[in-house]
């Protein structure tokens, strides 16, 4: 198998990378909500701690009762257990992508992890 | 502590978002190369997976000795072992977004690490 895979993604509602690029420590995904759309169901992780990246658009997130805006460069890092909710807003869609990780997995990084030649 | 972080990141060289997120199972960079400039040095990792997000611009990165062209779109996932180097076009900066995370550490996700209330 080669070591790499690469991709070129054209975004259609839901996005998922992780069988696409072979992921092995994460699940990626690549979402947009249509103006005054919102995610029908309120979910939390088991394990898996999320980080949001707003790329595109406005909207708004609800997260354990609490609402919050964001907007095209918003980045947002929630734990497993908190309660959310993604909405766009009434009058512009929103496109986000989803990364999720196990959390606490990360052991080393940048410094720590890579080995320059 | 809050069950999130969230942040409006402005783009300047190099951003990483590790501590300002609080993030335990992802490192995420944000980095720009301006036209004609590459990283000056080869990398690996001894553990993490790196994944690649150009949201802007175009240039190629080359992994163990083969060059592969990118540009705005591209997602490229790269085992840990893999030597790599990223570099700008000669006519156009690149901008991409570093995802770390340990490899072979995601157990489940969406349908077996999320519950919907």
């Amino acid at each position: 198998m080669k070591n790499y895979v690469i991709l070129n993604v054209v975004n259609e509602g839901r996005v998922e990378l992780h069988d696409q690029l072979g992921l092995t420590g994460a699940e990626i995904s690549i979402n947009t909500l249509p103006a005054g759309v919102g995610v029908p169901f309120v979910h939390y992780h088991k394990t898996n701690e999320e980080i949001y990246y707003v790329f595109d658009g406005k909207g708004y997130v609800v997260i354990d009762k609490e609402k919050l805006e964001i907007a095209a460069g918003s980045w947002l890092r929630i734990a497993p257990e908190a309660r959310r909710q993604f909405f766009a807003s009434n009058d512009a869609s929103i496109s986000y992508v989803c990364i999720q990780v196990k959390g606490n997995s990360l052991e080393g990084y940048t410094m720590t992890d890579a080995v320059v030649e």
